[in-house]
Formats: C-alpha cells, structure tokens, sequence
C-alpha cells in the first residue's frame, strides 16, 4: 500500500452562477456558471493512519466536507493542506480540500475509484455540507470553466473558454457561502442565467468578466466596498469583478496593480486537480 | 487581432479501442477504449497569413486534418508545429496538429469559439480525413482518458484514471491507421469492448495495460517485432503493450530499460491541450 500521497487542486474564482438546488440527490445538486481556477491552489498530503483529521497550514481544523469525503472512502486518513489563498473569500478552498482529500485517498487506500468517482463524491460531499455548489467540478477540469448543467460529472456538462491570463485578487474580508445559499437564491439565479447565455454566446475573457460584474449588480450581491475597488479597476481602463462568493475583487492582467493597489497575483491554471 | 498564438497538445497512446463509424455525422463518429496523454507532445503555433499552410518540424507537409480545421474556420493560416514524437507511430501526431491548430487559430482570428465547439471542430476533421477516431478527445482532457462513448465532446462521456507515471516508448516501424481502419474492425471491436468494461470495473493502471495487451492479441494487431519486445520487457518484470495503431511499444515505469532497451522517456501528462 502506497504510504503517503500528495494532490494539487487549482483555486477557483466563480464570476456568477445560479443555484440549483436537489434535496434527494446531491450528486445532482449544484449550480450552472463559469469561473476562472487559478495556479494558486490547495496542495493536500495524505497518509493512513489513526483519523480522520485535517490539518490546514499547521492548523488543525474541521471541514464537513473533507469528513464526509474520508467517511465515503472509509478512510481514517490524515490529512495535511497547505495553501497560499484566504479562507472564507470565494477561491473554493473548501471544494478543494475534498477533491485532493479523494484523490490521494483513493491512492494511499488503493480504493480503485475512476477521476468521476472521485470528483462525484467530493461534490456530493461540498453540496452536503452546504459549503459549495460548483467549485468542484469546475476544479476537477481546470482552465476557465463553463458549467452548463448542475450536478456532479455524470450530470454536469462543462465547457471552457479557450484563453489564458494573468490574475489579480484583492480579498478585503470573509463572506459565508453558507449563508448566501441558504437564503433566497432567485433573484441571484435568474441574474445567473442571463449571465450564462451571454458567456456562452461568446465564450471570450472579456465577456466573462463583463458579465460577471452585471450579474453582481442584478444579484445585490456587491458590498459598497468590493463596489469601489472595482470602479477604480475600471477607472484605470482595466477589468474586474467580485469573487462569488467572497468579499473578494478579481481583476485581469495587472487591473488591480494599474489603479493603485497591492495585490496577490496568479494566472489561470490550464490544468485540472492531479495526484502530484 | 492577435498575430501569433501557440498551443500544446499532449500525445496520446491509445491501448485499446473499438471503432464506431458513423457515415452521416463525423461529430458522432469516433472510438471508445483508454489510453495514456504523454508530456512529449506537439507544440504548434498559428500566424495570419496567406495560407493554409503547414510545416511540421521545417517541413511543408498536407494533413488532410489540419486543412479541415483551417477550412472550417475559414482562416488562411500559416501553420508551424514541432515535435519529438515519431510520426505514423500510434501518437496521435494528426491529432493534436489538428487540436493545436483549432486552438491557436481560434485566438488569433478571433473566432470566439468554446473549447467544446473547437475539439469539435478538430475531432470531425480527424475522422473524416480517416486519420484517427479517438485521439483529440482524448488529448483535449489530458491524463489517462477513458472513452466511454465515441464522437465528439457533445456525445462523448469520458472518465480517467486517477494516476501519474513515467512511459517508455520504442518505436520499430510505421502503420497505417488509414487501412486498418479501413478494412474488417469487428473483431478488433469485439476485444476493444471486453477491455472497455475490464478497466471501467477497475481503472488502475496496471489494469490498464494488462487489458491493453491482452485487446492487442485478441484483435490480431501484434506484429511479431512488437510482441517479441512486450515479452522481453513481461520477462524483466514489467509491464507494457502496444500503442494503436503503430508499430511500437510502450512501457509503465523503466520497462524497456529493464530489458535492455534504449527507449525514448517521458511521462503521462496531467493536462489537456491548452493555449500557451
């Protein structure tokens, strides 16, 4: 049995999505949108032992989704992850936790599950905890998704914008995923489809980001202070948006740096989560 | 517009197949099986111009693929590409020309196409030129693919196998995937599908290779070159089979060099194509 086994899962940005939520199934639970998975990610280390338990940059901590994960694959792992990107602010760093957790899981277990085993699990997983509706999918594929039906990959249908880019973010506080989507979400979904069929009319960087700050607007979801970066982004002729969801602003190219502001800074990741 | 744009595109090993012909609709057409996308792969990069034209590694060549993509597109394109692979070798070299063209071209005349219409687009030229039926897809996902329906990213359900490895390959000889594909393909058909349903129970890779040239025997593809090299490395201890379609032979691991081979080395690539 293999003694230790490592994962790297890109960050993901979601520009806007709608929710679609299934209260018997949650591997046909989840949402329609599109978003960017960035090279700054969530590398994630698993040995057998006496779980299950999570460490998180030396922290130990407690994931819902990381637990269900390792309950599916009867796994009493530990589990070790170390990543650059905030918490709480809209990269998908708990959707990321649970895919790395299953793949090295399946490896370290030798529990010979396909990648759409795994990726269905870690969704069912996200979607159980509440703790996400489509970070998963999106960073099992990598590059710049397009989900185009909710649900995990039996039932998701995915498709990307070809493009690359260089990737700004300023995260200015924390905003609960929970709380959003345990809300009424019609307002938001509805600006999510108006939002989608744009992007798939023309699946192109500057769509993607132009709507997304229309469907943050339509959807109330923009605090006055993400408002304000971003209108500085764009009065230095460049593009932003909000990070859904996140009290994060994104920006392409060097957005953030032109209009006077010290970001992190990353670039799209052309690749989904792998073993390492 | 942009002047000049570059894509990668793995190679890609197929282990097994079956073929799935469909005369009206080449987008439906194509093959199911598995196999491995290498790091060794074709780098092919787009300018305007007054073509279509190709030269692959200084050479001006015609692939028939690679016209119906710029045709499609109706872009005259200059095309340049390079690899280290070995052509008619069972690489998918046809395919990924005519992937990387699709990508690139898509950027640089601004054609605003999804990444699904452009795989599309690439996987119908490919099997209507007769030169492959499975490989784009397979190198638009990355990974160890596995096909589990034929035709193109609308109608194509693929899975993978959650693993990384070091490949061997030596190729003896050239094989023309245009007459085996042309002639009798029950019977290769036939074993393509009892591989499918082995590695779909269990997709590991040693499964892999072990229905890989266990498919091999059955359709009768083996030529006695190849078989004589798969039993020297089976004989060190390790585990290879046959690429389709070409007359060469791929290793997990240090296989060929165990045997006394001087193989080319690379390793499975965890990334489809992509736009550089």
């Amino acid at each position: 049995m293999t003694e230790e086994a490592r994962a790297f899962v890109p960050g993901h940005i979601t520009g806007f999505f709608s929710a679609h939520p299934d209260e018997s199934d949650p591997t046909k639970a989840g949402s329609t949108g599109a978003g960017l998975t960035l090279t700054d990610g969530v590398e994630v280390t698993v040995q057998q032992g006496n779980g299950p338990s999570l460490m998180l940059n030396g922290d130990a901590v407690e994931v819902e989704a990381v637990d269900r994960v390792l309950d599916a694959l009867s796994a009493p792992a530990v589990v070790a992850a170390e990543t650059d990107l905030p918490l709480g602010a809209g990269f998908g760093v708990s959707g990321a936790l649970a895919l790395g957790t299953a793949l090295a899981t399946n490896r370290v277990y030798r529990r010979r599950l396909s990648e759409n085993e795994l990726v269905t699990i870690a969704h069912g997983a996200e979607v159980q905890a509440g703790s996400g509706l489509g970070d998963v999918v999106a960073q099992a594929r990598g590059g710049l998704p397009i989900r185009l039906e909710p649900g995990g990959p039996q039932d998701n249908h995915l498709d990307g914008i070809p493009a690359r880019a260089r990737v700004e973010y300023l995260t200015l506080g924390e905003l609960s995923t929970e709380d959003v989507l345990s809300g009424d979400t019609e307002l938001l979904s509805e600006a999510g489809k108006r939002a989608l069929s744009r992007v798939v009319e023309e699946p192109t960087l500057s769509s993607f980001v132009h709507a997304s700050r229309r469907f943050a607007r339509e959807a109330e979801l923009l605090t006055p202070e993400v408002a304000a970066v971003i209108q500085d982004v764009l009065a230095a002729d460049g593009q932003a948006s909000m990070a859904m969801l996140g009290e994060t602003v994104f920006a392409l190219g060097t957005g953030l740096t032109d209009a006077g502001y010290d970001p992190s800074v990353c670039a799209t990741h052309p690749a989904g989560a792998m073993l390492k």
